[in-house]
């Protein structure tokens, strides 16, 4: 199945926090479930959180018992702020919501023609999805040759989106091509999103990869084992600065440092040009018992302070170029993003 | 008490295995508990193995049954061959062994004045790291200003060595001269000897501090909140190359990339001038387990192929200065290694 699908009337989604252990299908009938399944990280990654975002719009649209357009109007403005309050950083979030909020108020049918506006309009953010990240994977396996050796960090797989992925899309696409690669995967604290959710997934395709500790990487780039470094991104500013997880910035000053090439895999959606620069972006900061425990055991002093920033901030200077569904945007960014999101 | 002991034929050491969450003290009555000790970690810090390779020797001599002085020597040395496979990458181990072995060898007395040999030659070692650790920590503070965010890694404290640590000692100095600081403690994974070990200890001394995973030190420095790196060492060459625990190496670019200060804190007894340079400082590869599970649950797909080295090497033009228990030494570090080495 995909990360998330929509049965008429009910969210189907894969409880991420379950893997690798469980596939554990989780059932949401309404916005709140949804809301609560973001902010938990039931389901995570910007693209992903989007489309959730956009069926919590539709489930309120299939399910409410407005008697009028503008009352469902009204319901579903309310429904956003809840999604919306979820998680900070991704703008991909608010982009879908949006999205589906300009579709409804345009619709100038009657109630049924609304409501099947809204839900066809979150079935459309999902389908594009799919074939956005398969063009980008097209794009990205263009700068994997033959024998690399890719670090990759958190999980930007078929989980973080609808299917298919965005980073490890494009190195699925360069396997896919009978490339013969290997992935170094970040197990990426303190979620370990890419030991649970990026192992998972290279396993399941079959692609030669070893787990490591964040720690390793600048080890293997000193050894010249890394060729290229692939990663996703939460938002992307005007100027080009990336927000991604938490540790993206270490290996981008790691990468720059030894000279390898550092790209981030994104679709447009994810670019912001309403922002100048990364240190506009809010960073969300998350429950320190992601640090203090794992798994609910605690590894440190009770009640020890943590600090838990859920994502950083990498600046234009140290990225190579953004892979997106419409091509690879090279620097000067604040130039060439604008041309690309604007050129439709 | 210390992190270890000699009582008579028994060493007592903290299993730092159970820490933060159970203080267990273990009692070793030959050197192949302590060899297992070494190995598995219930030990650790180069400093602290070197001493309990010290005691591991002393208990064979306190409870040897050898009828000569030549056969005492014969156990010795096949004793000490047990304790030198344990661990191959901190230079203290072998350090401590050469040290016992020839102080037992230039010893022309009999059977009982050769066992008091051994056991004394143990006891001033450990004696002596005590001494280093409080000169190397007045030392170091030298650097630490008041108002000062210091970032560490791994664990550098008591528990490091018999007491009062290495770059810990430096900081806990710092801290007893009256200078207000705060320190950033990276968890260090895999085996999280910063959150288990120097958050404890920091957190008896009172001294003001964060956990943070390794993932957020980038953030921190480019946010302007680290003023000095300060890590210990298991390894230096004679070039001032510092093998220390995996995840130094990133720490010492990121430094190099935002100007900050990076210091090693060790004893001479970690100079290695027999060795030219970091490539040839033997790197311990550890079990798959470290990183595949935590606390026993594991945390990524079963059997997924794990690579985990338990140490870098950053090379010497990435180091500020080292801090010994003679001084600091700065570049050029060859010349100036040396010199304090032989200096005696």
């Amino acid at each position: 199945m995909r990360t998330i699908e929509w049965h008429s009337g009910t969210v189907k989604l894969i409880d991420q926090r379950q893997l690798p252990h469980r596939l554990v299908i989780e059932e949401c009938t309404d916005h709140y479930q949804i809301a609560q399944a973001i902010k938990e990280m039931h389901i995570r990654g910007a693209p992903a959180i989007g489309v959730a975002a956009a069926f919590g719009l539709a489930l309120v649209a299939f399910h409410s018992k407005a008697s009028s357009p503008h009352e469902l109007l009204k319901e579903l403005e309310e429904a956003a702020l809840v999604l919306r309050n979820t998680r900070p950083t991704a703008v991909n979030l608010f982009w879908a919501l949006d999205r589906v909020l300009a579709k409804a108020r345009s619709n100038e049918g009657n109630l049924p023609s609304l409501k099947e506006a809204i839900i066809a309009e979150a079935l459309l953010i999902a389908e594009e999805d799919v074939e956005t990240n398969k063009k980008m994977g097209a794009f990205g396996a263009t700068l994997i040759k033959d024998g690399y050796n890719i670090l990759t960090h958190c999980n930007t797989g078929a989980l973080a989106t609808v299917d298919y992925g965005t980073a490890l899309g494009a190195i699925r696409t360069a396997w896919e091509q009978g490339k013969r690669i290997h992935v170094w995967v970040d197990e990426t604290r303190p979620r370990l999103q890419g030991a649970r959710l990026t192992a998972w997934e290279l396993k399941q395709l079959g692609i030669p990869a070893t787990l490591i500790a964040d720690n390793v990487a600048g080890l293997l780039m000193r050894q010249g084992k890394v060729d290229i470094v692939l990663v996703g991104a939460d938002r992307i500013a005007a100027n080009g600065d990336v927000a991604n997880k938490i540790g993206t910035y270490n290996l981008a000053v790691l990468a720059h440092h030894h000279g390898i090439p550092f790209y981030s895999v994104a679709p447009t959606s994810t670019i912001d040009l309403s922002i100048p620069s990364g240190e506009h972006i809010p960073i969300e900061e998350r429950d320190a018992t992601e640090v203090s425990h794992i798994e609910g055991i605690p590894i440190a002093p009770e009640g020890f302070p943590v600090y838990n920033p859920a994502f950083d901030v990498t600046p234009h200077r140290l990225i190579t170029g953004i892979v997106t569904e419409k091509g690879i945007v090279y620097p000067p960014f604040d130039i060439n993003l604008r041309r690309i999101v604007e050129d439709s």
